[in-house]
């Protein structure tokens, strides 16, 4: 690589707010740099535990963490919320909302992932995804919603609407929404709604690949299959969905699942904002070098979700929460060398192994050394890991008391209808 | 009172989920009879501790409460989610929604007030009401968004709008909000937007009266006003306002207050559900006989904000919550009462005090003996019973969480801009 100069204090421009993107943050820390942000949105997702904001068990506020806080402890970062509309790596900006360019010295491609639909009919439709917090609170209002309109018209003494659950996509997600939809239904809304018996109501989880949960060891789906079973969530493996119809999922063997709701948990795709750089892709997805850099642009970097960056066994890193920080810090790493003139390095992944919960008490974790827990051990182990990863100690200390109120009760307390008013957010293109 | 006979579990149809009707349920819950409650959401509001939502001190969910939860309690109570659309006291039904009507045995109005612009030009365009979860939340967002379009345009190098904020109302939702948003944008938002120079930013509380908290004694209203200007809160008293328009408040003397938010809570007016009686109102407030009931419709009950019930001075009793407390409890004694045959007895209303928080460290609790708490002391107590009184163990524990977390950090955590569906939400006519 060639000898390069920068200004004093080069400016660093980071795309999007996720694990990838404060990560970098957070290890620029002492670095001599102007840092600008951009999200769309002013706060960082938790989005592992989307599903419980979801499932009624957090509140939004629980898994979500104002990005300004982070950005206190540098002396020079700011923020810009907005959507980005253009990006030229020739001249070196990127453009928000079609207003005047930011100059970049540095810029951070960390723009994550969106949920997708790959083409099938009716998931834009009729599926709900859980991708943002927006998302999560979307199937909590649906749920509740449709089951205060079936408790209408049973009242009125006419048949109630479907209200069976149908999961689409058998990783993590999939199964952590299964389960926590279980837990509501049978534990909380049972309760609720006793006009309604919900206990028992249908959950099936269509999985269009041979196993669940393919990313873990076979033994941990087998586990998983056994503890959804035993909780009454039907699992149908081989199963790929044929198109999703008003009450109902339709598979390609042409069986016709009925669904009140369907949950879109199939899989995500890199966020469109790849296509912006006029850089290769792969599967949509940045393709970068050894230290994360774009190809000719050594300033570059992409990282997380949005970009494919080779693992061990050659395909690209599974777009989950690890790859992305151990990238951000990385980048921190290359980004100092840079203007310090010392040398690049290539990025090397840790395996820190995958965890799944399948409810109460129930759990799959993974070590990489081939250690693995299930049952209650790795339930309590997944508990310990979310709350240490959950950012800022008002978040750790408000999810434990939701959760623990949660287990000794089997209450939810967050499942009040939230009518919150979308005007007044700049940048809200959605 | 002649005679009457009920039927076996006559139905009791409640109208609001608020402190009155939710009272009236609890105190039912020995007693032989059907309920149905009927509310537009499906959760209690604790109202007095919204300002602390819009203020970013709290989560909306530590605020409010699933009324199912509520009747669980109860071996036959349901809940009905919607709007009253027809109430016929003849027929003794009440219609939700246009939908079949609902025959009830004992009726209980109950369904409290609404903001009122009293006819003030410009109020429903450009003030923001605080008067349900709703407004507390998109009051947060106007706030929240509208820094983040600030800091925008200043780092563009334009001009940043206005930002100072006007609240209209001197009564204790207009003090309270005052003292909060002057706490969260010196303590808070001063460090997320230092472009903007938030520390004393201008906030002027605008009262038409010739005193802050009228309902208090003179000396709190005195030790409020010096409270507030100590926090460089200006104090406007006997100003009415003539108009708001964008970006000012206009008051009657020609004075133009720039604002680039205006709250309004210069006060309630009865819910228009009153004027659904055809029976006497006096200013929109049901008109009530000694033991709440409707006169001609001994099985008809009215209470709270939308019940007109002389207190001991002549003057209708405040529209706050414990005269809907109290007379909620009185209302199931005379349910009760006349399913059992028993007598009839007035309703007598006891004066528990008043309170009202200015900020950190500093309230007016007054108590009906006539001791007055200033200051800190005041604050704990006013503390201490709003806790006592939110409902719900876990919504205690989350407030007790998130409060003692602002109090030591001056940190408000619950200030992310939520984008919340509003789609899906049975009988949302607003």
């Amino acid at each position: 690589m060639s000898e390069r100069h920068y200004p004093a204090r080069p400016h660093v421009v980071v795309i999007g707010a996720g694990f990838g993107g404060t990560r970098v943050i957070r290890a620029l820390r002492d670095a001599d740099v102007r840092i600008t942000l951009v999200d769309r949105n002013n706060f960082h997702t938790f989005q592992p535990l989307l599903y419980q904001v979801a499932t009624a068990g957090l509140d939004v506020g629980d898994v979500t963490f104002p990005v300004r806080t982070l950005l206190r402890k540098h002396r020079d970062a700011s923020f810009l919320m907005g959507t980005v509309t253009a990006i030229d790596l020739s001249a070196k900006t990127v453009t928000v909302d079609g207003q005047s360019p930011l100059q970049y010295d540095f810029l951070v491609v960390a723009a994550g992932s969106v949920s997708a639909s790959f083409g099938v009919p009716g998931v834009d439709e009729y599926a709900l995804p859980l991708k943002d917090a927006e998302d999560a609170i979307r199937l909590r209002n649906r749920l509740i919603g449709g089951l205060e309109r079936a408790s209408r018209a049973v009242g009125a003494g006419e048949p109630s609407p479907e209200l069976g659950l149908v999961v689409v996509g058998g990783g993590p997600t999939g199964v952590e929404t299964a389960g926590g939809m279980r837990e509501l239904l049978d534990k909380v809304l049972s309760k609720d709604y006793p006009e309604l018996a919900l206990q028992g109501l249908p959950i099936t989880v269509v999985e269009a690949g041979p196993r669940l949960l393919g990313a873990f060891d076979p033994q941990s789906s087998a586990s998983a299959v056994t503890a959804l079973a035993r909780r009454g969530i039907e699992v149908r493996l081989d199963a790929a969905v044929d198109h999703v119809e008003p009450g109902a999922v339709v598979l390609r063997d042409g069986t016709r699942v009925p669904a009140g709701i369907v949950v879109w948990a199939a899989g995500v795709a890199a966020s469109p904002l790849a296509s912006m750089l006029g850089t290769e892709l792969e599967r949509g997805r940045v393709k970068v070098q050894g230290n994360l850099s774009l190809p000719q642009h050594p300033e570059v970097f992409a990282i997380g979700d949005i970009a494919a960056v080779p693992g061990p066994n050659g395909a690209p890193l599974p777009q989950v929460a690890q790859p992305a920080i151990q990238a951000g810090r990385h980048v921190a790493t290359e980004i100092m060398a840079a203007i310090a003139g010392g040398p690049s390095a290539s990025f090397e992944y840790v395996d820190k192994g995958s965890m799944a919960t399948i409810g109460r008490n129930q759990a799959v974790v993974e070590f990489p050394n081939g250690r693995r827990f299930h049952g209650w051990v790795g339930w309590v182990l997944w508990l310990g890991l979310h709350i240490l990863y959950l950012m800022g100690f008002r978040n750790r200390a408000s999810t434990l008391v939701n959760w623990s109120w949660n287990y000794l009760t089997y209450d939810r307390g967050a499942r009040v209808l939230a009518r919150t008013a979308i005007d007044d957010v700049p940048g809200h293109h959605s």
